[in-house]
């Protein structure tokens, strides 16, 4: 919680940081790092928060090396701390002004004031992987006789490999009595691999952040580290796995630092698959594409329509609306699903369903269509939303207001729309915009109706006309069931 | 760019295809897995194209080990044949429903018919790390008896550790006499690390993708293993490293998958420092904190603000608006800002102008100021906005349509604002919206003024309103000198 909060750009209320801690001990991990003391009274009011909660978990703060520092974590109500002393030449010349004895003397001064005043003490030596070995040894073996109870050398910009790590900590717990953690950070994107290695070679401590986050590149992700000593090196640890799925997205939501699609483990794709070849083999059997199961992590498998779907998938999907085409229908519409991918477009279900109609001949009309539509905003108006539709022929109008035009238009179409069954908008997501004002938004919506739920997109400049684009989509798929006929309309 | 495109969501036009490879071949790759070429005409239109091109790097397309892929490679006229063939009991029961003596069969009368037409023959030994090794063995021996020019084991589902894939590798380069290729998913995080061990046990070939895309978690990242073996291991390659921040600039785009801010060498935050202990020592010596200049790869430096911030990163900031505190107002700003902090809020520059306005008494009104705004739009309106501003005082109006209410409101400020000291928006971006149509929707413009740029933040529930308030915070930060004193209007 402290490298990951130095995220640029992340900043955390008390009330945040402390439901990530609770949600980290409930998950099992044996130490929080929950802030720095010292940076600031809100930091320290929110460390207090989490060491009143009497939580399983061993709370350290971090510090440096100085009384002020050291203070500030005997104040906040840690029992352990995080002890930050630079030991690269580079570190202790270019940012700290000092000479190595001075820096050693300060070592041994603040780890006895520490251990004095009953803190628990974890030493972080940092830029320790590009520090004088010998000088470092010299760093910890004066910590261990002041008392200390952890030393952690850290890799501060991710420079060690696998190799380097085993064979550094090799060394390292040759030498040193008390327990060592590791420490690496992601620059050439090897954290986790480093993270690995040394504990292969001793190390009893990893550090790790939710997702990765950090500075720069970040640390080595916690999923990541937890998994693969799961799966690949069978341990059993105290890690409630189940819930890192779940912890992923809370950190992500409460820090507005997403994951990648293709984030191992928790990203959205982590368990999502579109290609021919692997989706007829998860299909059947999902060992074939699937290292662990999705349940093990608190995740859920999605098969994707695509190019590159295979027919399994495709004809899955269409059973599920009630459609079985014959042999030659159903290559048609592979043929033209794969069309529509090669002209760049994501294939939603929504499209699946289009296709599939066409080439049964079901189409005609779609049931819902959307009219007209106006809405009006500003800083001193109302946002306001009008709506003219078709819902299977008869013309229904609806108006209400929202808090921006993309609120107050979805809010018409609710209003047009009421009836009984219901079809509810469970996720409204907009691709993250970059480049102008004019660039293309994507909307992508999750709708369900009792318990299908179908994905339908929207592709705009103007984000209301996305939205819109993307709602109606979806709401015409739900209404659409060929085991019956076109249901009647609801929203 | 087949693994890469097997990415969930992900469909590119052949002319895209194009951009890529032809940026890929500037890059200095060797080889390009170009595409799948018997995955549908349209794919087998791009590898066209691209086949066309007469490129330096060798263009290979996928293929299963069928005759009719074979045929469709040998007509989309790629030299090479990336030749897939499943080697694991698992892949050849479940999904092939076959035995190990018929797939062995397949391969020999598969590579001998791609060699008998002509082309250069990779076979990709699928889920190759989960097969009996001496099957695998059998395998590659009969390719090489029949011709094959390179064998790749894949490891299909990323279970690789570094140590094992050393091992792996080791025993293999021992038997095969032909150059060996490494190909690695990243499901446990470890895809780059797994690379360089094979390398390092004697591979000569690594698959990998740009920004590690790929199906699932992805495959490994171009972009991190040639920094590692660079500025790790001090190797030559021939990629032109300052190409890899704007090339997966160009594939992010492209495919709509962005990458994450902590993602390692390309990621927003890979050159971003913004604790007081990082940005002392950046602001020293950028060798403390960075392993790799930014330029090595294309990138730039960044300093943000933020809780974390240390005094001096925030003095430099502030001289550079003409603003010289003295140290009591220097304390009370640095308070401020961390304050701003503990409060869950990212500070951006726009944040710290006001705050030390605040301090130094220099506030009164900001030069600039929102009055009035009104838009419309619709299906079937042309969206349209009017603005009243203030500007130093005095009312200015302007209106103008976009392409949507958010392009046209910013265009109606532009027109209000016109005049000749140019501040231009050289970046609009919204952050991924997730939740429902009233989620808040975050805005964060960049913008410039002659060779000075700010970063400011709107966030409200309405993406127009955001939107004004984030283009008219920077407008007013860089409109503020006091070196002179507030500039003239202009946009």
């Amino acid at each position: 919680m402290r490298d990951g909060e130095q995220t640029p750009g992340v900043s955390l209320v008390a009330e945040n940081k402390l439901r990530i801690a609770q949600r980290l001990d409930e998950l099992g991990v044996d130490v929080i790092e929950a802030g720095f003391a010292s940076v600031s009274e809100g930091e320290m009011a929110a460390l207090r928060l989490i060491t009143n909660q009497d939580l399983r978990a061993e709370i350290s703060s971090a510090g440096r090396g100085l009384k002020g520092d050291i203070d500030a974590v005997l104040k906040c109500g840690a029992s352990t701390m995080s002890m930050i002393i630079p030991t690269s030449d580079l570190h202790i010349e270019c940012k700290l002004h000092k000479t190595r004895d001075q820096v050693l003397k300060a070592t041994e001064d603040c780890v006895l004031y520490a251990k004095d005043h009953g803190l628990k003490v974890d030493l972080l030596a940092e830029d320790a992987t590009r520090s004088d070995f010998d000088y470092l040894i010299k760093i910890f073996q004066t910590a261990v006789d002041a008392g200390v109870d952890r030393v952690t050398p850290c890799d501060t910009v991710g420079i060690l490999t696998p190799d380097r790590s085993f064979d550094f900590f090799s060394k390292l717990t040759d030498k040193i009595s008390v327990p060592i953690g590791v420490h690496c950070h992601n620059d050439f994107g090897m954290a986790v691999a480093n993270t690995i290695a040394a504990l292969g070679a001793g190390a009893q401590e990893a550090h790790a952040t939710v997702n990765g986050l950090g500075e720069r590149a970040g640390n080595a992700a916690l999923e990541e580290i937890v998994i693969t000593l799961r799966s690949l090196y069978k341990l059993n640890l105290n890690i409630k796995t189940p819930l890192l799925y779940s912890t992923s997205q809370l950190v992500s939501r409460l820090t507005g630092i997403h994951t990648q699609p293709n984030k191992a483990i928790v990203g959205e794709n982590a368990f999502t698959h579109e290609s021919g070849i692997h989706t007829q083999g998860i299909l059947a059997n999902p060992l074939t594409y699937e290292p662990i199961s999705p349940e093990l992590v608190g995740c859920t498998r999605r098969i994707a329509p695509g190019k590159h779907s295979g027919s399994n998938a495709i004809r899955a999907n269409l059973a599920n609306m009630g459609l079985n085409p014959n042999e030659e229908q159903f290559n048609d519409i592979m043929q033209r699903i794969k069309e529509l991918g090669d002209k760049g477009k994501t294939v939603m279900d929504a499209d699946v369903l289009a296709i599939a109609e066409t080439v049964l001949g079901l189409g005609g009309d779609k049931p819902i269509q959307l009219v007209e539509m106006t809405f009006v905003g500003g800083n001193k108006v109302t946002s306001t939303a009008s709506v003219r539709l078709k819902v299977q022929g008869q013309d229904v109008w609806g108006s209400a207001i929202g808090v921006g035009p993309v609120d107050a238009a979805i809010n018409a179409v609710k209003v047009a729309i009421a009836e009984a069954e219901p079809i509810t908008l469970e996720q409204y997501n907009v691709k993250a915009i970059t480049g102008g004002t004019d660039a293309m938004v994507e909307v992508v919506v999750h709708m369900r109706k009792a318990n299908r739920t179908v994905t339908a997109m929207g592709l705009r400049e103007d984000i209301v006309k996305a939205s819109m684009e993307a709602v109606i989509s979806g709401m015409n798929v739900l209404k659409t069931d060929y085991n019956g006929k076109p249901t009647p309309a609801s929203f």
